[in-house]
């Protein structure tokens, strides 16, 4: 059984679990997910009952796309792929039909009902999504090559020489863009974030024109894309001597980066996590400067669940494949933020997948 | 005045109309569009008085960010910023509110019910982007820059060689994406399409290893983006001497593209310009094998209104920017589809934004 058809049955259980008699797929991810069809356009059906089967729509710009792709499910051809697909549940004869509430938007639900009278829309919520979190080898072989190239798109940039003052963040950010494609990445996760001195203050900074100097700390979070899986890492370093107050946030960040990275085990609460990175840099006296959460799943998109935050419920569980990165920032001086991906698991350490050495970095 | 607080005079000009206290826009392009902010979380609430502030809600990733590139507007620290905007909405007796419904999820409906029970959540429908579809002149000037890189690149090129038997589609697309960056784009408008030989039959195809072999058609799909702003162009050639049926779908695509521009004037049926481009195909014998619409707008998002095609409704104005790119695919063998992006004018031609040439290149 191929493994989109191994996760559709996954969702299938939870659909009969829930007295459902088809689930609606619209989120694009997870109709990838569950079927590997990368269009731009689609929405699935999957029935409770595994001896129905399973209905793609798209439109015609997409139909051999969807054959090659997607050769197990049965193909429908329509431009507004959701509605069509609520029509086709009904005239099968379903009842409940499960939807995603956090995708599906008031004017679709409303075209839903439209065209599927009398069917009772629930939500699966976030489904799929949970099903998601946890990878099975192909993801995570996926996402350790994402991991390598971004590694070594790093460690060659450096070598050439690449990260020195006088270059612009722009420049920087391009070289490392260039390496990962040519490492073999399908494009970078994001838009490479490389940011000097003060712009390493702002957590998500785009890189500009604005040059590197000699004492800039430089913050560089990137991650490069193969087969739709994403990696996702950050390093900082310093241009020359380290200042006190440069190697002072660099080793807090760094103890805490390593608390949170020992925290991550099946079971363990994901709030616990985040605590545990958290209360080394507030011991430190910067509880302040991290302003955001200490991480995120990451996969076919770069934020998925599970989140590692204060705000953030549910457990860890094997093979969920999450980063850890803490940060200080210092408005107008600078940040530091140390960011690696890895993959929880039962009864081991956690898989590290970004292998990028940890040191402050002085060039 | 700036150019976003312009827009949000517009949007406020709308509000009032529909009898409404204030709108909550939450699609980030249409944040983006209002303010200028270019975080990834953010939500803007526009009072229809405007007297009272305009308030963008961020979390604390994008505090220093959202300051710089929203200097005008009041800022509101909050992960979740929907909800609380439409609290804020309620506590500053907001009766009447207006919200996006094909961007708002029936989750957030109901969490913006929740934060601000009593206040009437009405749709303004896709208010931001009816004001979008007509740019101003910064936006055009950013376009026509968009278009100019595209072109450029292409002709780059060609002039290296690089278009050549014996690379692969992903070979191409890769040095196309590169001189775009180094022509000074921000990124690419979307993934580059190359398709070669019976891959250019597939609309939206993905470059893969193919080898472009002699006698191909190459069908090449490509934009650049520059501060936000997409250009979009396609250009079809073979490797060789062109054989009878290339030379013909060539011609067709390229009569029914003329005709499909000569169509574009303020106040013509959208409906209308893909006719005229689409009646031409038809005559031609290959109506069938023109599977989807004649265009699309193009601004900060690659694909947005106005819509050209049997399916939309509405007219043209002044001052829209469109793609106008017929196609003939022929599975199998092989198809060919021309694209240019124009502004339309009013007592004008468009103006034409991609000027590569459109013979049939033959390589």
């Amino acid at each position: 059984m191929s493994s989109a058809a191994a996760r559709r049955d996954l969702l299938r259980d939870r659909a009969r679990a829930a007295g459902l008699d088809a689930v609606l797929v619209t989120r694009l991810v997870n109709v990838r997910y569950l079927t590997g069809f990368t269009g731009s356009n689609g929405a699935l059906l999957v029935p409770a009952d595994a001896g129905r089967p399973d209905v793609l729509c798209t439109d015609g710009r997409y139909v051999t796309q969807a054959g090659r792709q997607a050769p197990e499910v049965e193909l429908l051809v329509e431009r507004v792929s959701a509605p069509a697909l609520a029509e086709q549940a009904r005239s099968r004869g379903h009842r409940r039909l499960g939807y995603e509430s956090h995708d599906v938007t008031v004017d679709l639900h409303a075209a839903l009902a439209d065209r599927a009278p009398g069917v009772e829309l629930v939500s699966v919520r976030q489904a799929v999504e949970e099903l998601r979190a946890v990878k099975d080898d192909g993801e995570v072989a996926l996402l350790r090559r994402a991991c390598a190239i971004a590694d070594r798109a790093l460690a060659d940039l450096i070598e050439a020489g690449g990260l020195r003052a006088g270059r612009t963040e722009r420049e920087v950010g391009r070289d490392l863009d260039a390496r990962m494609l040519e490492l073999g990445a399908d494009a970078p996760s994001f838009e490479t974030i490389v940011a000097a001195g003060p712009d390493s203050a702002v957590p998500h900074h785009r890189p500009v024109d604005r040059v590197l100097e000699r004492g800039d700390l430089v913050k560089l979070d990137f991650g490069a894309t193969v087969g739709g899986y994403h990696s996702d890492m950050t390093r900082t370093l310093v241009l020359g001597e380290p200042a006190g107050w440069q190697r002072e946030i660099y080793d807090l960040v760094r103890a805490a980066q390593q608390a949170g990275r020992e925290a991550l085990a099946p079971g363990v609460e994901v709030r616990a996590v985040d605590s545990a990175a958290r209360d080394v840099v507030a011991a430190g006296g910067y509880g302040e400067a991290f302003v955001h959460g200490l991480g995120h799943g990451v996969g076919l998109e770069i934020h998925e669940a599970p989140a590692l935050s204060q705000t953030a419920a549910g457990t860890l569980a094997d093979r969920m494949a999450v980063t850890v990165e803490p940060g200080v920032y210092l408005t107008g001086r600078g940040g530091v933020r140390i960011e690696d991906t890895l993959v929880v698991r039962d009864g081991a350490e956690p898989d590290l997948l970004t292998l990028s050495p940890k040191d402050l970095l002085v060039l």
